[in-house]
Formats: C-alpha cells, structure tokens, sequence
C-alpha cells in the first residue's frame, strides 16, 4: 500500500511519499541505520492517504528525539532553528554576515551607501558586493520575484555611482531562509545574479553551507528558549561555535543564570560533537 | 485667531491651516466667488485648534453642494472619484489606458511580453513604452521606491530583450493615483522615468490633466452608485464622455433601467456643462 502515500507540499501540490528523502535527512542529521529503518517502518504503518509535509516532519523529529538522541533531533531541525532566528528580519541578515565572513569575506551589516540619486542601507556589504537577505517566518512563503527585481535594481543604481564614489561593486547575492520562485532563478541566471536559498545550487544553498562547514544558530540549542535567545542576540552570538568559544563570565556578563550557562555549555559540546560524527559518517560523500 | 488654525495631514504632520489652498481648489471646481467666500467664513467660524485634510474636505464639500451646486461639488471630489475606480487595481489601469488614448496614443493594456528570461504581465502598452500603474484606495498612502525600482528592474529587462524580440521599449512611465515618496521623485529624475501622481510635475500631474481635458471618471457622477458602476465598468465605460455618446439603447442593453439611464444623461450633461463653465472661467490662468 505504500505507493499510495501521498505528500501535501506548502503550496498545496500533492507529491508521492518518498521515503528516500526523509532517509537523506536523517542521515545528514547522523542519524543511525537501525533508528531509520525503525522511523519508515513507523511511517509505512501509519498508512496515512495523504500528510503535510509539517506533519511528516514532526512525526519524524518525534521519533528521532526519542529513538536516538535530542541533538541529532536538533540538527534535523536546522531551518526550524533558522525560522527561530526571527520574529523580523534583522538578526538573519546579522547570521547570512557571519556566514560569509566565516567564508573569508571581510563583511559588514547595515551599512548606508549612496547612490547618484538615492540612499540605500543594505543588509550586507562585502568588499565587492553586497547581500539583500529576504527573510521568512513561515516556510510556506517563497521569495518572488519583485523582491529579486528591488534588489537588482539596487545594484544597478549603485554600480552606476561606482564611477564618481569611493566604493565598487561587481556583485549582488540574494539571500533566503526558504526558495525562490521558478522565474526568481532565471532572472538570477540570465542577470549574473547569486541567489541563495534553502536548498537551491547545491554547494551554494544556505542548509548545505551550514550543515558541512558548521554555522549553526543557537537557536538549534535545545535550551534556547525565547529569553536565552534574546539575551545572546543582543550581544550579536548567534552562532553556537560562538557560544562556546565564551567564558562562563562573558556569558554570566549578558545576564544568564550559572544554571544556564552550564546547560548552554552541555548542548554546544553535544550539539558540535553530534556534527563531528556525522561529517566522519557522510565525510567525501555530499 | 485664525493663524492658530493647523491641518492634520494624513501622514501625521502638522501645517498651518491655508486658506488660498482652499480657494485654489474650490475656483478649478468653478465655485463662485461669493461661495467660497461663505466657506472660508464657515470654516472660520468653527475656530478648530487642529482639523483632518479628511475632515476639512468634507466640511468643504458639503458646503459646496448646499451652497453651490451638486455638479460643482462632483468635481471637487475628484480624487475620490478616482478612488472609487476600486477596489483593486485593474479599473484604474484601464483608466489610465483611457487618457493616453485620448492623448493620441495607441495603447494595450494587460499584455504578456516576454523578455530573454521571464514573462511580464504590463499594465499599459503604447508604441514604445509602457504605464505601469499603482492604484491605491486610500489617499494617505504613497507610492514607495520599492515600486519604481522593481518597474525599472522591468523596463531594464524588456529593453535588454529588444534587440532579438519583436518590440521596443523607450520610455517607463509610473502612474499612481496618489503620490510618490521624494526618494521615487529623485529616482525617476535620475533615470528618465516618467512620474504621474496626483499632483506631481505641473501638466503631467493627473489632476491637471483630468481637469483640463475632461477625462473625467463615471465615479463622478453623482447617479453613479456601486451598482451602476459595476455594470458601466464590466463594459469598459470609464469616462463621462464615453456614457454622454452612448445611446439610450446601449446603455440599456448594458443592463441599466431607463429611470437610471435618463438621471445618468441628465448627470453627464451637468457634469460637462460644468466643467465647460470652469474652463471658460479659469482659461489660461492655470
């Protein structure tokens, strides 16, 4: 009866139920051979007609919670940890920043530039290029193309004042949490522009970039609640590797309990040790 | 005590309260002089601290009806009129069709183009350019940098595609019946695009033009209600002029009752009379 199941994507599109996916995000989440096959084989019983796709990911994170541990639980979550990031846009563009400068690049946040006739303040501004981050609490909603074409028309205003300001850019890069449209990704090809987005361009697509070089958000903790987040967001920490490069001092200082910190410490270790597995497991083979 | 009087905007901010703009207004309605010489008495008689441009419209309007007559008042309340061209969009657009047709140009509206990467649906199509048109139904809101850079981004795309489709696109014009933020306004002087708002830009701004060539909407009409609006607009009957040469019998078979037919014949003939009485009075010295 398997072939039956059937998926209910975010748009409302119907898919077939195909366990390989959920088997390839289990297994870059670390999660064992035997907790897999005991995961589809709950799955297949169910014998649902049809599941939204929140519904089989919430099954599924249920499971792997309870089969195997709560920080490959957490590492399947990883765009819930993003959403998380939220309510409003600000802190995503500050956690896009830290990606590229862990990427080398020299960047800066909410920077003013103008141009021969306006002011723009742009999200993230590189040597040579800047980022417009497009950020969304729900993965239900896609990054259309106005967003794109603003965007575009941005770079081309400032590329245009290149020539009599002190600044250049050769590049735009579009950043999101959730997809672009269809016509979004060939205007991006056609203009030479760099989209980035939850799963889209392979190496280049945000879960890629952050499942193998390790930018996870603090918000995969599991005790980061609302008020922990708050408190490490204002001080700009976002990334767990930054959390556990902290004193328990620096992170007493921003105003957590001694109890918090020492189950913060607890979780980045488990967290960072959980992704240290799973990149010997999968390692070569992404 | 009258130089304490201010008037709300409907931003927010505070103006004082000027008369000449009252008059300014009332005489391109052709209100007479002894008229809006009662009106500026009523209205300082009421000794307001602060008052609404919504609230003063009104109180003037009003006063305009009683005092003058119902078709000068009409046109008084053209931007309204327009406002009622809603409640979306797509009236206006063929509004505005309407009045570059009358301007001598050859124009399309709702035409899919397609450019080397995309498909773009556009408001309005002439020989070599293109309206896009930002309809708002509430006169507080302004059309914003986001709207005229995503229409460039547009323009930009189509023009790249001439050189191998079958079209040519020289000219952008941005059609809003409201206003634009000064940022568009620097925008578009920057790059040639071509700005009509309510009142922006002297000749080119929409009330001008209204106003001295008579384009006026249905929705000015006193006899115009919902009803019959929605039965003139499903067939693309948007102006006075466009009723005043139907026949009895067209209008009939549009599904309008004779009582309704002959007030709707009476209103136009008021309407245009009025007006012509307006231009006699006003000529040349707009």
């Amino acid at each position: 009866m398997f072939y039956l199941m059937k998926v209910v994507k975010r748009n409302g599109d119907l898919e077939d139920y195909n366990p390989e996916k959920v088997v390839k995000s289990l297994k870059n989440s670390g999660v064992s051979e035997s907790t897999i096959n005991k995961i589809l084989q709950t799955i297949k019983d169910k014998r649902f007609d049809s599941i939204s796709t929140d519904k089989l990911y919430k099954i599924v994170y249920q499971l792997v919670k309870k089969l195997e541990n709560k920080y490959n639980a957490s590492i399947y979550s990883l765009k819930q940890a993003i959403m998380r990031l939220g309510p409003d846009g600000y802190t995503f563009e500050d956690y896009i920043a830290k990606i590229f400068a862990g990427e080398g690049f020299k960047v800066k946040t909410k920077q003013v530039y103008e141009s021969n006739c306006i002011t723009h303040e742009l999200d993230v501004v590189g040597d040579d290029f800047f980022v417009e981050c497009k950020y969304h609490n729900s993965g239900g909603i896609t990054s259309g193309i106005k967003d794109v074409m603003y965007s575009h028309a941005r770079f081309l205003d400032l590329k245009d004042a290149c020539k009599n300001k002190g600044y250049h850019f050769r590049k735009l890069w579009v950043a999101t949490n959730t997809k672009f449209s269809d016509e979004c990704i060939d205007y991006g090809k056609y203009w030479g522009l760099k989209l980035m987005s939850w799963k889209y361009d392979g190496k280049n697509s945000l879960s890629y970039i952050i499942d193998t070089k390790h930018y996870f958000p603090v918000t995969l903790l599991p005790s980061v609640g609302r008020e922990v987040f708050s408190l490490l967001s204002r001080k700009n920490i976002l990334l767990i590797t930054e959390v556990r490069d902290k004193s328990d001092e620096e992170l007493k200082s921003i105003g957590l309990s001694a109890d918090e910190v020492a189950k913060l410490r607890t979780d980045c270790d488990n967290i960072i040790e959980a992704a240290k597995k799973i990149e010997k497991i999968n390692g070569g083979k992404k």
